[in-house]
């Protein structure tokens, strides 16, 4: 396959404070889409500043990476947000990111929902309805991250908005293209060598090895990496290098 | 004098979740710069998109009323807030209000510091940058609302920032004409029919009496009025009406 | 019905910083077992010592008033907390509220989840058994006040802990005992005399008629009265007048 | 000098949800005083329940490292807080702590302020009052640690309070016994070798060589060392090494 090219997103600017999670400089010689914190999960105002300054002197695509109001959960606790109070702390986040992007001459490009929200989304059509609702409610249109198939971007798609989607090479997927709940047993794709394959099959060929051994279509338009573990850029730069070896090229989606 | 014109500012969506502490309907039908809490001592995302909505819709100007991160405190604690943060901070709040000020049509017209951060930045140089430092980040050039004479507005003008000076009919001056600390006998003026007569001197002749006695000039384009205790919102109202039954005009500065 | 006796609970210091919501003082001289926010919906440290004095001084029971850890949505949004992470969130609040009972002569005797929290741990096994873990962490084996049936109760007593059972005269019951969910019509009963004649009922007879005209029999050893609307108070007071005037004596559960 | 002894003490579990900072199981390893984060600073329920538990495990004291209320700035950040408000804050973290010590079998031994709050009660006569009513409020007479010299160590002798004072191996002192302010030249001694000299000078004969080269006599009978960055925990282990090695004692303060 010729011509094939792969966004690669990840989540930076997870600090808060005093702490420190992402090694986002790292990260921001390796992807081209940034999931950057808004405040809510993790970031505060200086780390938002000094990640989108970063990701714009790289010419890194910025995102506003929107989460449930939960710093001490780290926005990974599922919440019963009523609707219309979702959509406004999404266009919050969306709001007080956009600030940093446009100071660093850049702009917020793309909404990627994180961590429990990101999960609920996928099946829960009301708090998918809010989620877009909140985008439209930040305006320019911004398109939606998501995992193909999901509620989030269907409702995206019903609301007008452009959706942007993404798969996992390090997560495995069921026989119905699902992703594998994180505790069950290899659900998480620990060995480099793998992920690294995996994301080449993603990108070239737009296919992943089901954990039952089935050849799956995964229509993707960008990779998701991490940067929370250690050795986790190392891998992403791996991914990347491979890549680009193999003639795909790494480029943020249109 | 004829064709004194004045505007009214006043701090509304300072409630925060369950709890409300301003009657920003009653009041938004009597002040033309709605000072709106932007999440940092009041105001979550849901109480910022309704009140913008609000005021949108009677043509109020919206401005965003910054402060030191202190829910517990109301922004009333002074905080020694590094001049990176703060800047930060204060573009942080701006960009979150601007969205829901957009999503109703308008726009964040004006910045004005809260509580403990404005009495700050009187006379804290460090700090008074830090804020002009948060509005030009946020971009649009926006005019600050503050105390004549503050270290703010010096530092607003030599960033070429516009000011807005505004003047308080319910606070005693001192002879020097800077406001008598709270806490100081006579400091709050509590009799109406004087701060209905205070409020028209003060906009019509831009003169004030002082605490000993003496006739102050007091140039304010802008009267802040309160509306976060009992009967205030009522005086508001007889301010208003005063000021316009002797022929002021009680309109937005330009 | 001789000697019949019931203790009268109700949420208090549910205030943060400048917020006041709660009639406290008022409650006070009508409640007998005051259910005192810890900090995590409601109740900021000094609002809890002050409430915990005037408690102390009317000798009204001061019980933990524990919730989810969501200011912003005033502990009214469910959240998946892990049970580790909840169980030791309850015993933070159970300590924090400890210091303030004790120095005003008193102490914590019972804990009761708050909102969203209180109605998940009716029916899910996981949180009502942290809730439990985190009641036991803090130690002195306090009650339980929460609803008949419930999870939490089942979980109470199998660890060994006391139970309180309460009813709600301003609530329907269904024809099985539970409560209307709100939102439902006929839900929540507004008409005061009303709920005075339940009050009653519950209190001498343990009965209550259920939305579908059947005579419940609803064991309750507390009423839990309501003080955060207007003519909340009166109607609490009205509430107990009428008891006592019926012989029933008020006083905090054994 | 025989027989000389002393504490060693650092701050722990000043994570906060996601995050880690301090290496607390090594740490555990080394000091004899644990100074545990509260909540305020750092330090969320389950991190206190975690460290609670490792440090009664291994007999190591547990005090409460109190802060102003700043996640954001990490209690570094000096706060005008009103003195009613900052004793029932301190109590509150008193109190939330104590659960988790008592659930270890432990208890809560003494109380160390943190970061801006620690400088502040230095000087600040108000503040540091407010500390000690704080301490009283938590009840238990729990001594005080701090700097030799300080307003709060007045207030604490005043209040009947035991005091337990500390030095620092690694920060210069000036001439006249204060620490040299960081941010001046020379103020944090990062050579390790001088820090394990120091350490030994300290412990053993109460004295220490000033920014100017004067031998300063510094009462301690606790040294604070550091847990937060790379390579601190290797110098702390270094420290108490050799402090053994010369026949130091190193054990809690009684």
């Amino acid at each position: 396959m010729t011509g094939a090219s792969i966004d690669l997103n990840a989540d930076l600017g997870e600090g808060f404070g005093r702490w420190r999670l992402t090694d986002d400089e790292q990260l921001l010689s390796v992807v081209t889409s940034a999931n950057v914190a808004c405040g809510f999960h993790a970031g505060d105002a200086p780390t938002m500043r000094r990640v989108c300054a970063l990701a714009a002197g790289r010419g890194v695509r910025i995102g506003a990476q929107v989460s449930y109001r939960d710093l001490a959960g780290f926005g990974r606790r599922a919440m019963d947000v009523p609707p219309g109070e979702l959509a406004a702390e999404v266009a919050y986040q969306i709001g007080a990111l956009e600030v940093f992007a446009r100071a660093a001459g850049s702009r917020v490009s793309y909404v990627k929902p994180h961590g429990a929200l990101y999960n609920r989304v996928v099946r829960d059509e009301e708090q998918a309805r809010a989620v877009v609702e909140g985008v439209l409610l930040a305006g320019g249109r911004l398109p939606v991250l998501g995992l193909p198939g999901s509620r989030l971007h269907a409702c995206a798609r019903e609301a007008g908005l452009p959706v942007v989607e993404e798969a996992f090479a390090d997560r495995a997927y069921a026989a119905d293209g699902t992703l594998v709940p994180r505790g069950r047993e290899g659900a998480v794709i620990h060995d480099p060598d793998t992920v690294v394959d995996r994301s080449l099959s993603l990108a070239r060929h737009g296919t992943v090895t089901s954990l039952c051994g089935r050849t799956l279509s995964v229509r993707a338009r960008s990779l998701c990496l991490h940067g929370d573990t250690p050795g986790s850029v190392g891998l992403a730069r791996r991914v990347r290098a491979r890549l680009e070896e193999e003639g795909v090229r790494v480029e943020a989606f249109a």
